[in-house]
């Protein structure tokens, strides 16, 4: 029996004390606020739990032989609870009532439980928790205790933690340790090698009589309170922890990490937890009711998967700052080391795009940014222009693709990680992200800054490109596409649709400023350009209809994949077959050839649609968690309505789910949650853009009794109802937008507009 | 009540579970062999376990911010147990007939147990572990399980865990990974700056029928053995764990540390668990046989003290290699950082140098060979000659005294430690212990050698000494004696007593050289040193009879101890003052002043020595491991015979003991292990030399029928037997000796020797 349960559209619980999970809840309960993200671990140590605790932006590369990555900062979430001088476990003795419950809604969690031994000590626990997002800074605890049993002798003790690891490489100083006006423990460190100051500190506030002595040892601080704690008495503490960094935005010298903090840290003191927590609560409502969407379906999980969808894509995403991305698995632990992938153009950022558009312009400028790194990666690899690295840390981190992966159980080896060399359709993703937040937004400042980017980008695709004498076009071989389980192919056709996309985007902001000054720097470039956009080989439709993924995979051997689409678990190929057999099979890891036809459907016929659904769909292993959501919105594409709700609830298994409860492990999954807005906005809501307008052709599921959604487009702020029988919009705020409802055009103003359908 | 139980003299016993004092265990059953070193951790995974694997002299720096320190290896010892997918810990659900043994003869731990639970399952465990004492790259494990319940899914997991730090300070880069022959996990890594190379590897031998699989995760490798157990089924596996080091002396080229490790592996791999323990026990039983000491007492915890302390002498003692020395803690704990203090002259050494004096011989060269890093030193410091450091580690580490220790409870900020920069007594010491050993070995080598060494370190005392014009004399000023709760004293008696000794052993061995080519470059110290030998100021005993620790010592406050000295845990103190304060009161951290005065008892009349007792005793906390086994010794000269016994007793509770079951958390007290063979044999057994032969005047406790010890004098290997009626001695090997029994001289042949007394 598994111990999740649904407790209604916000809310998850951890039903019974799971300690074979912990993972998972520390995952789908992770907390943050895009600045501080933590991964929610029990307050008392358990074997197994990760205990992380990130700052976005605060990467550091242990040593030449590991790259960049966001570094586990000293922990502050964990208590040790001495009970009789025993370190108290859950593991021990007896408990009931135990219920760990997670609020997406207000971002706090809350445990309790009665523990109870045979020598008579019995007491109720109740831990809650959360990140702040009113003050990024943030992090309380409350811990509450009642002695329900024989008098005990209780040890409450919490502090600073200096000795966590991301899996075992440290990336951070000892540093300096101090005890503030005997209340506030300090900890001043840096980076080992980026060298960034980092500041701690964190306080106790103890029900009154029972007075707290620092304990010091390497690495480590803590408050103790110890006391003799009768039958029927309650012992409370409030933890308040706040961090700090260089990096912050705020920085303003030394004094920020030490007198400032401290004397914000005095300040949160005055108010105590329910006041913050109150605070923090009123920051996620307003971005609940400001861009409300609610699902009314037969199953409450649509709507509690997307709410948790949303609940983590604002505690992952630093859009407070347009030098940090969003990381793989956020800040939900340290898979993929909180690199920033194609996963934020294609899958994140239309969620921004469309509903945040002022934060998805941070996350565009952090490409914008990136422009000068990307120029150095591409000269390093041998090309030209501005090749956008596979993997992306701090900026000037450039390409951070670990170079090892797992063990090949063929060899006893470690397998090569390939991506950062020739995955390359990234330089392309960024471009198609981009170009999809201006048509959402027409923001003119990102506008002016796109003709650099999109220029340097299209050098690096001539560059990249081989050019077929025989055949007189341009080929770009030896790449992995979206479908990683093919190394080394020619001609990927997402990655060459993908390129001419950019290339083409090219030429057309060339011509928009060919007179201009900007201009001048390119001139040299431009024909290049021309000439490589036209001819560049783009894969056609074959005679049975299939759109080839790439010059061999049509080819390659089939085998049965039943057993590996009937498991649970992802990856489970790799013990029966190593990458290189994989290669050559015809067997996706996820979406390719369909991802690039949904994303340029208006170029496909619904035949080719439905045929190549019917060749790679059946292909795949959506070993990737970004392949549901593709698959879900294609599937409606071809009107297979049943199979796309199919799909969308199978994404709720990649975290949320009790199917695979190790999937979490290392983090959630960052693009699964975009996808799984856009399967209900761009999906069953059938949102979409022409030209000059929005388009609405929604499809809700049979178990959907109406769809909310609230959307921006340009200025206007256009809330979306829609039900089995009609449609009906309102401007929240802003100007009057085109509407196109089933191929029919509307004006949608100020008295809003129904359509029956 | 105590978990621990003293079975017999070579043995004791954790009798139950105790999760609270899981250091206590690791580290006094802390296992090794001079190289290799290992604290006795459960193979499942508890909370505040301390998982260390060192291997002597691979030392590393984490930064520029820390100090050199012995670097804890990635982890073999570690098992994951998982029943029916859960992971195994003693913690939950129910055991009985818990036991885990250690033997001290063998060096094996034992541990077993029946663990149940409500479900119906029920297995029975049983793990034994050892580090050879034959094979000295050699770490082996046995786990056994029975399945005394109903069927389950049981998996073992082990291998190489790279995730293992120095309280959170990483040594090593994450290394290469590899899976050889399908059988054997391998890791090859480095330091992260002293980068030297190391090799691990492992391998799984189970049960037939069960296959293990490798899984790799970052810093982590892993053989799982799943399987579906039935009732009544057995499992069992061994594994077997081999490193090595560029450091070895063996180290031949990169072929050492992979094809002749895995090649090494494979081969102990072909005999079993019990034939690699029976020849490690074989290894262990020379040592005991060959210098066997046997104590006939009424209570056989006095055997087995010292069956503990020899055995963790042997375990800690890196004597195969002149360029490595021992730890204050060994290699049992992160405690002092494997530092090498004076602890190893003034308590340890004399075990070496009278009982394996070719093992003494490499701890003295460690010396000889760091002459030129002291040297270095003490330019540094601004000082000639040659300054041995306070804490050493490699040696050309030179000083690795940390900077700051614990939090200073009236300020709130770290107490710095000031050890480093002025406690220099260390560099007579050094001397002092050489000239100890030479008195036992007559070693002409060391005596060559030694000329350079004293010389230099004369040279460092007269640098370090103030000429006081108004006195005529040279005074050491601003010094930590040995009492380290005074800092910055003037004429620490201690310290001046033995620059005088160093001063005066230079001119001796200047005076046998003068003529030589080796005392020209001397020459024009000689002079100086002369003068300063003749100058320098001894403190002399007052007209109270006290010998003043320092200048200030006897004007400072007195306070009553009474509270702190009936606490079992030291270092009380300063839970209530700061080191500020306790600097001005009468109250001495350990032995200073009678430590002097017992190195030097011939010196001192017996009425000094008593009256130096009464003063001093009463105010010394015993807060320093050093300090029991000293006013033991000292007691035995002033006749109180009884307390010698009782501080004896006492010193069983510095680690062995039940009354703090905290104590040994950082590791086990080297230098108390040296003291307890140092009471037994130079106190009890009144073993003593005087210049061409040895004097025995033993004062047996009341409690004790016989003693029977072994010493190496010169050529002569000597057994002493003593009763309460007579002193038997025999030669085991080498010439005939003049032994001096109660002021009588004997001359002792092949024939032996009784004598009545």
């Amino acid at each position: 029996m598994s111990s999740i349960k649904y407790l209604d559209e916000w809310s998850v619980e951890e039903s019974f004390f799971d300690p074979n999970h912990l993972g998972k809840y520390e995952a789908i309960m992770a907390q943050g606020n895009g600045y501080l993200g933590i991964r929610n671990v029990h307050e008392e140590e358990y074997p197994h739990e990760q205990r992380n605790t990130f700052i976005s932006g605060i990467f550091n590369r242990f040593s030449e032989s590991e790259v960049s990555e966001l570094a586990n900062f000293p922990d502050v979430t964990m208590f040790e609870i001495r009970i009789d001088g025993e370190l108290f476990s859950l593991l021990k003795g007896e408990n009931s009532n135990y219920s760990r419950n997670f609020n997406y809604q207000t971002g706090e969690s809350y445990r309790s439980f009665i523990w109870s031994d045979n020598l008579g000590r019995k007491l109720h626990f109740e831990f809650r928790k959360f990140v702040s997002m009113y003050d990024k800074h943030l992090i309380m605890t409350k811990v509450k205790i009642k002695n329900l049993g024989i008098a005990v002798n209780l040890s409450v003790s919490s502090g600073i933690d200096g000795t966590k690891t991301n899996s075992g490489s440290q990336h951070f100083e000892e540093g300096d340790k101090r005890y503030f006006d005997n209340q506030f423990l300090y900890l001043h460190t840096t980076t080992t090698v980026s060298k960034i100051p980092v500041a701690i500190a964190s306080c106790l506030k103890s029900s009154s009589g029972v007075k707290s002595r620092p304990v010091m040892a390497r690495r480590k601080m803590q408050e103790v309170n110890s006391f003799e704690m009768n039958t029927g008495e309650i012992f409370s503490t409030t933890k308040y922890s706040m961090m700090r960094t260089e990096r912050d935005l705020e920085y303003s010298g030394d004094n920020y990490l030490v007198d400032d903090l401290i004397s914000s840290l005095k300040t949160v003191t005055q108010e105590d937890y329910t006041i913050h927590l109150e605070k923090s609560a009123q920051a996620w409502a307003k971005i609940w009711n400001q861009k409300a969407i609610s699902i009314d379906s037969e199953d409450f999980l649509d709507q509690l998967l997307l709410n948790f969808a949303r609940y983590h894509i604002h505690v992952m995403s630093p859009i407070h700052d347009d030098r940090l991305n969003i990381g793989a698995k956020g800040m939900s632990g340290e898979g993929y080391k909180g690199h920033t992938f194609w996963d934020t153009e294609i899958f994140i950022l239309p969620y921004f795009s469309y509903t945040f558009p002022e934060f998805a312009k941070n996350l565009v400028n952090y490409r914008m940014k990136g422009l000068s790194a990307a120029k150095k990666n591409a000269k390093i690899n041998g090309y030209k222009g501005a090749q956008y690295p596979w993997e992306s840390a701090w900026l000037s981190d450039g390409e951070v693709t670990p170079k090892w992966g797992d063990i090949d159980i063929i060899t006893g080896e470690p397998t090569p990680i390939l991506t950062g060399e020739i995955e390359h359709h990234v330089t392309a993703d960024v471009i198609y992200g981009i170009a999809d937040y201006l048509l959402a937004t027409q923001d003119a400042e990102v506008d002016e800054k796109l003709f650099e980017v999109v220029m340097e980008a299209a050098k690096f695709w001539c560059s990249r490109s081989t050019y077929n004498r025989e055949k007189d076009h341009y080929e770009i071989l030896d790449v992995i596409g979206p479908d990683e389980y093919k190394e080394h192919v020619n001609n990927n056709a997402y990655t060459n649709y993908l390129a001419k996309f950019t290339l083409d985007r090219a030429i057309d902001e060339y011509n928009k400023k060919a007179n201009s000054e900007m201009a001048v720097g390119f001139q040299k470039d431009i024909d290049v350009i021309r000439e490589v956009a036209r001819k560049i080989y783009l894969p056609q439709i074959n005679e049975q209809g299939i759109l080839p993924q790439d010059d061999t995979y049509l080819q390659k051997r089939k085998i049965d994949l039943t057993k590996y689409l009937n498991d649970d678990k992802v990856n489970t190929l790799f013990l029966d077959y190593n990458l290189e057999q994989v290669n050559n099979m015809q067997i996706s890891k996820q979406a390719d050839v369909l991802l690039l036809m949904l994303m340029f459907s208006n170029k496909f016929s619904l035949k080719a649609m439905r045929e190549n659904w019917n060749y790679y769909y059946p292909k795949t292993l959506h070993d990737s968690s970004l392949s549901l959501s593709t698959h879900c919105n294609y599937a409606l594409l071809i009107s297979e309505e049943e199979l796309a709700y199919q799909l969308f609830k199978k994404s709720f298994d990649i975290d949320l789910g009790s199917n695979n409860m190790a999937s979490s492990d290392m983090g959630i999954h960052s693009a699964s949650m975009g996808g799984i807005w856009q399967n209900v906005v761009r999906g069953f809501g059938g949102f979409a853009l022409d030209k000059d307008g929005i388009v609405i052709n929604p499809k809700l599921p049979a178990a959907w009794r109406s769809l909310i959604y609230t959307v921006v487009f340009r200025e206007s702020t256009v809330k979306v109802c829609i039900t089995r029988n009609n449609i009906k919009l309102k401007i929240l705020n802003g100007a009057p937008i085109k509407v196109t409802i089933r191929g029919k055009e509307y004006h949608l103003g100020d008295c809003g507009l129904t359509v029956t359908i």
